[in-house]
């Protein structure tokens, strides 16, 4: 996994999503409870292969044979914290990447001090949303619970300063997406706030990030396609339903029929959100 | 949170789910594994903004911030019961409304004592069916897992005695929802049989109520609101599909669309249920 | 529960739906994090009646009371393990059938100890793919993560070896699906491969054929009908509709609409799969 560019940014997320769909990259989740499900199916949704190992024990021996893994904070817990640490050492000694979905870092105690300890295992990938980035790189206090108060572009500063500390790529997510790395960023446009009425979709992100990398020429470039195939997918499923409900369905159908070709026509780059 | 009634009920219930849109109140789940995606998508489908914070060390640290919290005993575990002490003991301290949900109460011993042990922390609202409520004040054995033996009628009285012992407000749930206080019941009769083939949603109705409750001027008020918007939503969600898959896609589509005119239209009040 | 077959399978499997849809089974189901909300919804769908009770104390007592008890290891963990093993010691001191679905088994070195420790409690039904019950019956070390490595009919002898240990029946599922007890063997060939981009599908079946066996004349019976009754519903939900979100609700939506007819017109039996 280098971080040099291979190129058009878009061809590249082309090559990534057929590579998910062809290869099916086993995703280790060591996610919250609220989300495992609608992270399993929009794994599944793009073709990759999500398993939920938990015991810290099979977590350590499964994180050496999946090809990425995703730790999210959402609910942590005693026996998960152990889960976590085994299983980021263990795919780390494998040559594994690494997502670390820093959830509500900042605004709660135990999991900032958590999330700290473990960037010296330096992830592959953080994914968060603007207060968790700057939480997470100790430049603010973070939001109140979930939701960010900072916007995206508040945080590409401190997104540098955490990929700079990390050597791995890191994604501000918001109405407009920050994919960035040293000497490196591009922003995302893509998306629909609808997307935000829907519970999880941000952790999926994650996952679709671990599947990305898992099978990118570079980390740079997998956090990218992953970021653009979500943000096109909720653009299309916005189509087919303004409704939560139903959208969350179509979300899922979305990310199952992007294809090339919506990736090269809707894919908009730079700080000016659609929606 | 007083208990003065302010005026008629069916615009007090507009004022409140008004308010609900456009405060966000964030509400702490502490609930059961089986429902907590599906609570989290009702919470976001009313533009209430959920959070699921669950180590004991979090959960009382977050329970003083968070605007309500919710406490399900559905799937009850020896950390989440310290999680619950010490969140509920936060949100009292902290002068927030705090909701309990006693799932399977009577029926199974240990949940049963443990209920009865958070009466002495006094809920603000207690929701239930009519085994759980009868139970939980004393005056019958309950059911078997989750269903209720008895209709809701029968659990007047429970609920009159259990309001008098919480000084709050006990909502009866069933083909007829009862909302009861010290002096005070108000029958609702919306809804629909096709609620009870989805599973949660009495769960979600809980988590609305807190919603519901932590911005209304009272508290009856706010469970009352709560409960003409769930059985309204389920009557506009039958319209759109009889099948319990689509259904559920439905609901939370119809928690997002119901508004001021839907309410005025559709209350049905007093001890005869429709669908 | 005897094992004598009752005349014709399609017939026999339309009693058991009936019976399921009329008398409610309570299922108790000891399941893993990722799939408790569909498996409800799903066993909800055939008008059985779900109940995840967790506390290793509740779960013993709990399953005394149940009609049939789910274990599925998918997410396995301490409290859980002590949970399975006092919840399944009741159900057979009850007398209740419970199924045993070894999730990932032959792949993770603790769950499958501990799986060979369950087979001592005898199952009523073993439901896996085939690298699953490969494993179990000791035949072959099993997969990576939840997919199976090989193809269902190559598990037929594994099954049949397994069924003589338990005395009960085993349900090798994949394209086709083999149902199978001492000195019998059924082969279904119903279902979709889309059944495999929906997570959870396999463990809602298990539930499901815990339902079915809980009202069934005998367990080979009750097995083939749940098998029957999924394969059907995912055929009639791929009518509705190809990606995988909407085909989530449409299975849903199919389990509540198959009836006498579906299962007497479209049953297919014989190891030719279709979709």
């Amino acid at each position: 996994m280098s971080h040099e560019f291979p190129g058009d940014p878009i061809e590249t997320a082309v090559e990534v999503l057929e590579r998910v769909r062809q290869r099916h990259p086993l995703v280790h989740c060591l996610t919250n409870h609220v989300v495992k499900n609608f992270t399993a199916n929009a794994l599944l949704a793009v073709q990759a292969a999500p398993a939920m190992v938990e015991h810290p024990e099979e977590a350590e021996e499964f994180a050496g044979v999946a090809d990425a893994l995703l730790v999210n904070l959402g609910t942590l817990g005693e026996t998960q914290m152990e889960a976590i640490r085994r299983a980021v050492a263990s795919a780390r000694a494998a040559d594994r990447p690494w997502v670390l979905d820093p959830v509500a870092v900042g605004g709660l105690t135990l999991r900032t001090r958590f999330a700290a300890e473990l960037l010296q295992f330096r992830p592959t990938v953080v994914r968060g949303n603007a207060s968790e980035i700057l939480a997470l790189a100790g430049e603010a206090a973070g939001g109140r619970g979930v939701d960010s108060l900072a916007g995206s572009e508040e945080a590409r500063g401190a997104a540098a300063s955490l990929a700079g500390q990390t050597g791995g790529t890191v994604v501000v997510t918001g109405a407009v997406d920050y994919v960035v790395a040293a000497g490196r960023e591009i922003a995302v446009s893509n998306g629909d706030p609808l997307l935000t009425r829907v519970i999880g979709v941000g952790c999926a992100m994650g996952a679709l990030i671990a599947a990305s990398v898992a099978v990118a020429e570079d980390v740079f470039s997998g956090a990218l396609a992953a970021t653009l195939w979500l943000g096109i997918a909720g653009e299309r499923a916005v189509e087919a339903s303004q409704r939560p409900g139903s959208f969350q369905a179509a979300l899922l159908d979305a990310l199952d029929a992007v294809d090339a070709k919506a990736l090269r026509e809707q894919a908009r780059f730079g700080g000016e959100a659609g929606g």
